[in-house]
């Protein structure tokens, strides 16, 4: 049993609050929940949050801008454009979801953020397919390949890949969208291989037209994403990959909006000059060519990984771990 | 000049991040503001969002699910839903901002939350007004005078006054709704009085139907404010009051799920016992009645007490404090 009841059944009643036990009564009031994960998470929100109130005596014109913000953020949300997302990605906390979610070690590939433009009608396509319908577009051939940490083949992955177009605009920008462009779902063979034709990535700016655009623009940062190709790896067995390639020497490969470049996920670019590929993979002599090599964690390994930098973690802030369907909870909370 | 200048201009580049420094990074980029308060705020909103991601471990189903539930608020606020304020009041965050902007001292009156059923359509309206088309309602007077801390009467107070009906509604939460009910802006006479005929107030829900109500379930809380009556007080040169009277003995006194109830703001109703009071005020006998002292600082006297507790802030982080726009920024910001 995971769970442990809360501390007490009979609430002190609240009353008189002021600046100095506001926190404390809220505590109180939440200590009622009877799931120990969701009552840790609302005990660490309503401390930060009320943490910075007092830190930075957040004036009421401020909280009011704040309100505003953010209800603006889910009023221009839609099906296809997920600006909740694009806030979470532009103050970095995206990728550090994903990095403690699917932590990497060597030699496995390590994953980035998923960004707002991810949609779940990518068609399946095979191997070889050609994604975008973009006649302005350089075409670029993708070859990979992938393994798991011992060197052996994934076979049966589903590969989910997307990429925006020659101007820099994802098919969910078009008003007109009526399907998928730019799109498709893919599956590794035999030899761990897939394969598919892509365009040259461009960079793009992130959506400015919303809150989170007039946020960069207050405090003076540019929206370029340098260009790049998402990839999301997945098979039963597996620990998810969401992870994307950015070709080498792109202008805004250090100053990535979103924080999404790393070292390991830029490539570089060759030309396909060998004319038994040109025609294997029936594309022109010196079509770019982007070749990578994939290697994914295990489920096990990944969860071995999380459990131990977790516990590391609650080392750091004195506190024992039990665990709640897999995730941690302050051993204190059950004392 | 209270702002600024950012450290520099040369931002280093950002790659190759990981859970150990993407707050850093996060800092970095945000550095380019030239807003010194802005940029102070950005860097307590990162570096708490990052902190609770590492102390939690948030996973990333949790993170869809915040980002989920913070998008339907914005998606179900309108100009007459306020539901992001509903969060802030729920997580006792209204609370503390309003105490922290308008710090109080005795004898002057306690504010309390706005809530989210504020509008601005309130009629202007005479003194010994009715606010409520209600038939069912109990009548209730209310008769108040404003006073300064020294005992000088205030006149010309613009004195916006607002309440649920007698079955514990809002008129904003009519879908029928044709314009205000329940609400009115009167002023306080050469003496510093003001009276009207609101209702005897019931407990209510706050909106259940909502994520906010969602998340209030998930905490085992209830949802029932006990009831009151909403009173906003403003003049130029006097800081404004916002607060809430509240009859004794209501079951919800001491679990109020905004956090707004104050021991100083409960009330003890009484009844019109005497004839010439009845007549004066154009009510029967026995109606209950509500009477109310209000003691307004000036906005000088809230001013000080607002540098005073934030310079004592600072010096609990061990800060010192420049000032931009009267709000605090630390002065290391500018070395």
């Amino acid at each position: 049993m995971n769970r442990c009841e809360p501390p007490s059944t009979a609430i002190p009643p609240m009353k008189d609050l002021t600046t100095e036990n506001i926190t404390e009564n809220v505590h109180i009031v939440n200590s009622q929940c009877r799931d120990s994960r969701l009552r840790y998470l609302l005990e660490r929100i309503v401390t930060h949050l009320h943490e910075f109130c007092h830190e930075t005596r957040l004036s009421t014109e401020e909280w009011e801008a704040g309100i505003q913000f953010l209800t603006e953020i889910g009023q221009i949300s839609n099906d296809l454009r997920h600006e909740m997302i694009l806030l979470s990605d532009t103050l970095g906390v995206s990728l550090l979801v994903d990095s403690i979610n699917h932590p990497r070690h060597e030699p496995a590939t390590e994953g980035t953020v998923l960004g707002p433009f991810h949609t779940h009608d990518a068609k399946e396509k095979d191997n070889g397919a050609v994604l975008h319908n973009d006649p302005d577009a350089t075409q670029l051939l993708v070859v990979c390949t992938i393994r798991d940490t011992d060197g052996n083949y994934i076979s049966d992955v589903k590969i989910d890949v997307w990429e925006g177009d020659s101007k820099g605009f994802y098919d969910v920008q078009d008003p007109n969208r009526t399907g998928p462009d730019g799109r498709g779902v893919l599956r590794s063979d035999e030899e761990g291989n897939f394969f598919f034709k892509a365009i040259v990535p461009v960079p793009y700016p992130i959506p400015m037209d919303g809150p989170v655009g007039k946020m960069l623009q207050a405090l003076g940062r540019h929206p370029n994403r340098p260009g790049h190709v998402h990839f999301m790896l997945d098979k039963p067995g597996y620990d998810l990959l969401i992870t994307a390639l950015y070709p080498r020497g792109d202008p805004y490969e250090s100053s990535d909006p979103v924080f999404g470049v790393k070292e390991s996920l830029i490539v570089d670019l060759s030309k396909v000059t060998d004319p038994a590929m040109a025609s294997k993979y029936d594309v022109e002599m010196n079509t770019p060519l982007l070749t990578y090599d994939f290697v994914l964690l295990t489920d096990q390994q990944a969860r071995d990984l999380r459990k131990q930098r977790a516990v590391e973690e609650m080392r750091k802030q004195k506190r024992n771990v039990v665990w709640h369907n897999g995730l941690p909870v302050p051993a204190a909370e059950c004392q």
